[in-house]
C-alpha cells in the first residue's frame, strides 16, 4: 500500500513559527512532524510515498525525504490556492487501488496509526481528548457514513483526524469537483464522496495549525513520553515535572545519550559533593534523580531509543548510588557497624533493581504488570534518594546509611515475597 | 499425529535392576524413561499415544500413564515372546496414517526429537557417539531405503535409533511376517519393508539393555543437563565434576528446589563460619559454589526446571555472595578505607550478574552468545568464590575484600565496555 501525503499548504497562521518553511518540517524532539506519520507508516509495511507539496516548500521535503529509508515521489501541486482537495487530486496518476492519506501537519502516536489501518474511510475520533475542538473539522454521520462535515457543524458525531484510508474511486469525485469549481477542498470531497466513517477515539492526535498548537503539541507528546508502570510515587508527583520541563525546553539542544551521560556526571558530581557538604550533595543527588527520566523521555519523544541508551542508563544508575553512598560512608565514624551498613545499603541497592530486572528476564514479562502489589511498598529508585536526600539535611551521614540499608533491602525481601506468591 | 510406545519386552538382562518392573519405567533423575520421550513428543504436539504392554507390565504403564496430561490406549501383546515385530502387529487397529513408532527403553535429548519428527522411516544416526556400537543394531542403506539391518552386520552406514516415523503400509509388512513365522522382530520387518532412511547423527540417544547400560545414561544426561555457556573456568574444570557426581548420587533423593534451598543454607553457613575462622569459612564457600550448579542439573536432567526455580537460584546467590563479604569484612580493621572497600566489593559482586542479566532484559539475547569475548577475563561466580576461598587460606581478610572489590569491579568494567563496543 502506498501513502499519499498532502504538505502543499501555505500554512499562513504559523508563519511566525515557521518564517516560511515548510510546517510539516517544524521539529518537537529534534524530529520533524512529518517524520513521526512516515515512520510509524513504515514500521508498519507502507514504503512508498507520494508527497504532493508547493513550489516553495519543494525542495525542503526533497531534501527530507532522500534522508529516509522510503521510496518517495515528489508531485507539485503548482496552485496551492486552489485548496488541498486539488491537491489530491495532483496525486490521481501516481496510486492504484487501496492508498493511505495524511496530512503534514498533524500528528499521531503510533496506536493510533496502527488502529487507523485496520480501518477504511475517514477516520474519526469521537473523544477530541487532545485537540482544540473549537478548531477541528467535525462530522456527521449516518449509517457508517459522512453527510455532513465542516467546523461550524451544530449537530456533529466525530472530528476529522486528518487520516484516511481510501482507494482510488476518490479521485472520480475530486476531478468532478474540479470540473465544477475554482478551489476545492478535502473536506468537500469526503462529503460528495460520503466516505465511509472508521473510528479511532481517545488516543493522541493533533493537527498544528498555530504557533499555540504547536507548543501545546510538544508539551503533549513529551508527557506522552514517560515510560508508564515503573516510576515511584517521587518520580510521579515530582521529579516527573522538572524532568519534563527541562525535556520540553532542551530537546533541541541535546541528545538522548548526551542527556544520560550529564545526568551521570551530575550523579557523580553529587558524590563529590557529599564528601564535601553531605546536605548540598543530597540536593544534588535529588536533583540528578530529577533529571534522570529525561533521557528516556527525550528518545522516545524523538523516536530515538536505542537497547544501548537503555541498557547504559540503568547501569549507570547504579554505579551512581553506590557512589553516593560510598560518599556518605566517609562521614561515618569506622566501626564494624558502619562497615556493615555500608555494604547492605550498597548491596539493597543494586539488588532493588536486579530482583526486578533478573525478574524479566527469568518470567519474559513485566514484574510491574504481573505483580501491581509490588508498587505498595516504597523503596523504588526516586524513592530512596529522595529520602536520602530528606535524610542527608540532617547532615547525618550514619542515618542516611542505615536508612539506606533499611529500606532499600526491605523492599528486595517484599519484591521476592511478592514475586514468590505470584508464582508458586 | 499418533505415536506406538512398544513396551511389551522381557527386559531379561536388567532384571538384577529392574526386579521384573518394566525396564521403561526405570527413573533417572526421578522421571521415567518413557516420560522423556513421552514429553518431547507432548510438546511437539503428538497427544495420543498406543502403549504395547505385556501382561506382566500392563498395570504400570496403566498407572503411569494415568498421571500424564496424554490421551492413551494400553494394547497387552499376550505373547511376547513372539517378538516386538509383533508387538507393533498389535497396534495395527488403532493408529491409520503417520504414526511415531518408538521404544520403552531408550533415551533421547530433545532436540534429536525435534529433528526425527521431520523425517519419514526408520531415523539412523551415522555417528553413534553415545551409544555401545558393538551392542548397537546397525543398518545398510542403498538409495536411501534399508537394504539390511542387524546386530553383526560388518559392512554398514548407521545405526538403528529405535525412533520411526512410519504410515499403515507397514502393517501390511507386518502381517505377511506374522503369517510366515512363529516369531519376528521389528529389524525383519524394517528389512522387508525396505523403509526409508532419516538422519539425525550425533545427537544424544541410547538404548538400555543392562545395568551398566543404565548408569552411563545417567551419567551422561546429567552431564547434557549442564547449562552451556555461563560456566566461568572454575565451574567448567572443577565445580561441574563435583556437581555432576553429587547429582547423579543424589538425583533420586532430592528436588531441584530442595538442593537450590540446601545449597542455600550452605552458603548462609560459610559465612557464619567465616566469621569464626575464615579459612574454614572459604572452605566451606567454596564447596557452596561447587553444588551451586546441582538444582540446575537435576531440574534439566529431570524435566523439571521452572521460572521460578531459576529466579530464586539467582537471587540467593547473590544473597550469599554479599553476606560472605560482609562476614570476611567483620576480620578487617575497622578504617574509612575498609568501609569503602566492603561496599565496592558487594557492589562489584552483583553488579557482575547484573550487568549481563539487564543485557537480556535490553537486547533479547544472550549476552555470551552475542559477545563471546566476555569469557576472556575472569571473573564469573566460580571464579571469584574460588578465589576468595584461595585468599581466605592466607587467613588475611584484607586480602580477600581487596582482591574480591578489585577483580568484580575489573570485570563490570569489562563486560560494559565490550558490550557498549559492540551494540555502539
Amino acid at each position: 500500500m502506498k501513502a499519499v501525503l498532502l504538505a502543499a499548504g501555505l500554512s499562513t497562521r504559523i508563519r511566525s513559527l515557521t518564517g516560511g518553511r515548510p510546517k510539516g518540517l517544524l521539529k518537537i524532539c529534534n524530529r520533524e512532524l512529518v517524520y513521526r506519520t512516515v515512520e510509524f507508516l513504515r514500521r508498519r509495511g507502507i514504503n512508498e510515498f507520494i508527497v504532493v507539496v508547493n513550489p516553495s516548500t519543494k525542495d525542503a521535503y526533497e531534501r527530507f525525504f532522500s534522508n529516509l529509508r522510503v521510496n518517495y515521489t515528489i508531485v507539485v501541486n503548482e496552485f496551492p490556492e486552489k485548496g488541498n482537495g486539488y491537491s489530491l487530486l495532483k496525486a490521481k496518476n501516481f496510486v492504484k487501488g487501496r492508498f493511505v492519506l495524511f496530512m503534514s501537519d498533524h500528528l499521531y502516536e503510533e496506536e493510533f496509526i496502527e488502529k487507523a489501518l485496520k480501518g477504511f474511510g475517514i477516520v474519526i475520533d469521537k473523544s477530541g481528548e487532545f485537540i482544540d475542538k473549537e478548531e477541528a473539522t467535525k462530522v456527521k454521520i449516518d449509517k457508517e457514513k459522512v453527510v455532513d462535515i465542516g467546523k461550524d457543524l451544530k449537530d456533529y458525531d466525530g472530528y476529522d483526524t486528518g487520516f484516511f484510508v481510501l482507494d482510488e474511486e476518490i479521485f472520480k469525485i475530486a476531478q468532478k469537483l474540479y470540473e465544477e469549481k475554482e478551489s476545492f477542498s478535502l473536506s468537500e470531497v469526503v462529503k460528495r464522496a460520503k466516505l465511509p466513517v472508521w473510528e479511532v477515539s481517545g488516543l493522541f492526535w493533533m493537527d498544528i495549525d498555530t504557533p499555540e498548537d504547536f507548543e501545546r503539541a510538544k508539551k503533549l507528546l513529551i508527557k506522552l513520553s514517560i515510560k508508564k508502570g515503573e516510576d515511584g510515587i517521587v518520580a510521579q508527583k515530582l521529579n516527573r515535572k522538572v524532568s519534563t520541563f527541562l525535556s520540553d525546553l532542551l530537546s533541541e539542544y541535546l541528545t538522548p545519550n548526551q542527556v544520560t551521560f550529564l545526568s551521570f556526571l551530575i550523579g557523580v558530581l553529587s558524590a563529590l559533593v557529599a564528601i564535601v557538604s553531605l546536605p548540598l550533595g543530597g540536593v544534588f543527588y535529588q536533583f540528578s534523580s530529577m533529571i534522570d527520566g529525561m533521557d528516556g523521555e527525550l528518545a522516545r519523544c524523538g523516536l530515538r531509543t536505542t537497547k544501548l541508551g537503555g541498557y547504559i542508563d540503568s547501569v549507570l544508575d547504579r554505579f551512581v548510588d553506590s557512589l553516593f553512598l560510598l560518599a556518605v560512608a566517609v562521614h561515618v565514624e569506622p566501626s564494624l557497624v558502619s562497615s556493615l551498613l555500608v555494604g547492605s545499603a550498597i548491596f539493597g541497592s543494586t539488588m532493588v533493581s536486579y530482583t526486578t530486572e533478573k525478574y524479566k528476564v527469568s518470567f519474559l514479562s513485566s514484574p510491574f504488570e504481573d505483580i501491581p502489589g509490588l508498587k505498595n511498598f516504597p523503596g523504588k529508585r526516586d524513592e530512596r534518594i529522595f529520602l536520602i536526600f530528606l535524610l542527608s539535611l540532617t547532615n547525618s551521614a550514619f542515618l542516611v546509611i542505615m536508612f539506606s540499608a533499611l529500606l532499600s533491602n526491605l523492599k528486595v525481601l517484599y519484591n521476592v515475597y511478592l514475586i514468590v506468591k505470584k508464582h508458586n
